[in-house]
């Protein structure tokens, strides 16, 4: 299937199935009975809730709330843009799409343009929503928002002070092969490297 | 470009730029100075790490440590099949492929296949890796292994006792259009059905 960069139209009636699926149903829900935060920090809170189960039993939820983030899959030249980075959580390099939190109630599509002037210098004349990446929902509500950018021009970049980074161009289907050898894995990095190449660009 | 359903080539040459640009950079590379738990749960770990920067400066970096998942993409006759769940981090009901957490120390494809079974029921004769979503590498470890299911067959479903599941198949190109309108954002769906898609699933 090839596909489209359009921006997804909310009346499109391949999503009728879908959206009756996603309906609340009392066999499946959970209900919050109690929060408690058990840690707090600049990136993220650490909370325990108990909730009703639908068999009505009481079970316990290990939760961690973050802001989410946004980031843009731009490509030029069959090339796709990639922040080269050290994640200390990793303990090794990464290769990403240009990306970073979203400020508490922004706009993500505002907080993808700054973090990819910031980062990489590019200016988008337009940010068409891919998708919506939810890293892990069986415990966080992270979740990174994936704009593919069009009518990109080069200014200078202003990384924060505290950011490290390098920026550079691969092909698209060598990101995919990396993709499929499992040593690219940043979530966000992998829809954008597959969305890219099913759009032709590779 | 068309993907191709063959197990990741650790000697596929396309992957040599992107190998180098992963090696660690000392110019980008943070040295973990100490590291303290900030809380424990049966989920995950939340930690403060110091680390200096590559500018010689401390830094305080937030972390949460997760044994990561597996998961499982299965296509039969155009249609993925879908777990609907109660996901209580997001609060609402969320379609994702069958999937489960790691064990400590567990193989992936071992994982992969215990959760297709206990909440499907399907016994798949081959899984084939198909990438690696990194949730949010920026504060947390967490990895889900996504998995490709051939020869798959039907068996009767265990789902845990505090696992409340519901299992349908939707038409891959209805799953791509949720994911393009962001009803559908669970990260290790998202890649699942662009791959699928790619392989000319839909």
């Amino acid at each position: 299937m090839a596909l489209e960069l359009l921006p997804p139209e909310a009346d499109d009636a391949r999503l009728d199935r879908i959206r009756k699926l996603l309906v609340d149903d009392d066999s499946l829900v959970e209900r919050v009975e109690t929060r408690e935060r058990m840690w707090h920090c600049g990136i993220y809170d650490a909370e325990k809730w108990m909730v009703t189960q639908p068999d009505g039993q009481l079970g316990e939820r290990d939760i961690v709330l973050h802001h989410g983030g946004a980031g843009v899959c731009v490509v030029r030249d069959g090339c796709m843009c990639l922040v080269r980075q050290y994640r200390v959580a990793l303990g090794r390099m990464s290769l990403e799409i240009p990306a970073g939190k979203i400020d508490p109630g922004e706009d993500p599509a505002v907080c993808a343009a700054r973090e990819l002037t910031e980062e990489t210098g590019l200016v988008a004349e337009r940010l068409i929503p891919i998708a919506v990446s939810r890293s892990a929902p069986g415990f966080t509500n992270e979740a990174t928002r994936i704009f593919y950018a069009e009518g990109v021009s080069q200014h200078p970049a202003a990384p924060d002070p505290d950011e490290f980074v390098d920026v550079t161009w691969v092909p698209v289907d060598e990101v995919v092969a990396a993709v499929r050898a499992g040593i690219i894995e940043d979530a966000k990095t992998v829809v954008s490297a597959l969305f890219a190449a099913s759009l032709g660009n590779a």
